[in-house]
């Protein structure tokens, strides 16, 4: 391997969910100074327009178990700080939740090059805004978990630990994720909503019960998707008034 | 109460933990939109530029356990609608997160108003890139947990329900939150990380275990601040070069 570049700065953004619209000023800010931008798969194209000159390398990150992946991409970002003097690595989300942040910079650090970590909307929230279904509640959802319903061994797995649990990159396993709910403890009556593509026109939010999940159809199956279960997943009293200049309704069933 | 005003819509937009570079582009951009903007007390002035024309109202919201306070909320929203067409509820972190996001959110649809939400950086992932020390770690960082340490009945609680575990406004109680972390099940030896003003140039953060925390200094009192305790809380391996142009870099101690 060749000298380290003292000088560089590698900057880790998150993009936010997908659309080029929720990243947030500072990232789109720090983008546009990018010479390179070594970026995920599911970044949206737009995004592109805020750093038009730099070198765009594709290095096709999608979740957890990617090992062989992972190992490139830390040699891709070595390479990169050694010949430019400002380099971002955009991910989708937020870098600091199921991003493998640690090992990027663990391998940037251990030559000596300086980091900047942008936070950005990780999915459970982009999810909670979409389906204006909160995660937490007065009285009833005072904790939320965060957890991959995929291992990185590639095993399904489901847990109750808080009021309200999310389950990232579950979008595939619908109804192999209600049997886990329900060995976990979950009663079969409990709320589940399932959210993929938030924040993007065409997003879907489907509504069920941890029972009802096994029957659920598969329209999430090739989206970037998130699982609610418990109390953030409850349906509200009143429906949202759905007017229709205002894109941002939803026509959500009764509670 | 007047009639419902059912042309208005209400934007629920998270601004980010403060800095007002950290709200998501298209939450500045509804907030240019806005004709009146009610906000939380933690906002950055400088988000006023965003929306230079629009009354501003400062409803003081901090946290949780402020019952009288969200009933006056409500009612001010309500009146907000029926008198602007375009009406921006401006909110610290994600408005999804320990945000009572679900009463005002029922108080608006009740009248038949239309809500549209714009999720934002919630302190926790702020937290984490302004460490660099990610939430989740590979192997041994599965499951984020986000819980307030106080409850809204004005009571101190900790739990050990995930891998990582972030405590939200604890930054008065470090000493009895050691005691609490201790009853928990977590061992005296566990990372503990807190980060006060994450984002802002005067950002801080210090590093402790469960034991050593109960003799923590208080110079987060007075700021926001959350605790991350276990997996994200580690330090990397390696340290964070530090070379003074770039302001990101930090004096983290050794491992």
């Amino acid at each position: 391997m060749s000298q380290a570049n003292a000088s560089a700065l590698v900057v880790f953004i998150g993009a936010g969910p997908g659309a080029a619209d929720l990243i947030t000023l500072r990232g789109a800010r720090r983008l546009a100074l990018a010479e390179v931008v070594l970026f995920d798969a599911l970044i949206d194209p737009a995004l592109r327009e805020y750093a038009p000159n730099a070198r765009w390398i594709n290095v096709g990150k999608r979740g957890f178990g990617h090992a062989t992946g992972q190992t490139q991409i830390n040699a891709l970002l070595l390479q990169a700080a050694q010949t430019h003097q400002y380099v971002v690595r955009l991910k989708g989300g937020d870098p600091s939740v199921f991003g493998r942040l640690e090992e990027e910079l663990e391998a940037l650090r251990s030559q000596g090059i300086a980091c900047e970590v942008v936070p950005g909307v990780t999915a459970a929230l982009a999810a909670a805004a979409q389906s204006q279904r909160p995660l937490t509640r007065r009285g009833i959802g005072r904790s939320v978990s965060l957890s991959t319903a995929m291992t990185h061994l590639g095993q399904l797995q489901a847990s109750r630990s808080a009021d309200t649990e999310v389950f990232y990159m579950a979008g595939r396993q619908l109804p192999a994720l209600s049997r886990k709910l329900t060995e976990a403890g979950w009663p079969g009556t409990t709320a589940v909503c399932v959210v993929s593509r938030a924040g993007w026109p065409d997003a879907l939010t489907t509504w069920h019960s941890v029972t009802t999940l096994a029957d659920a159809a598969a329209p999430h199956a090739e989206r970037p998707a998130v699982v609610t279960v418990g109390a953030g997943a409850l349906a509200l009293t009143h429906k949202t008034p759905c007017l229709e200049r205002h894109p941002a309704c939803q026509n959500e069933p009764a509670p």
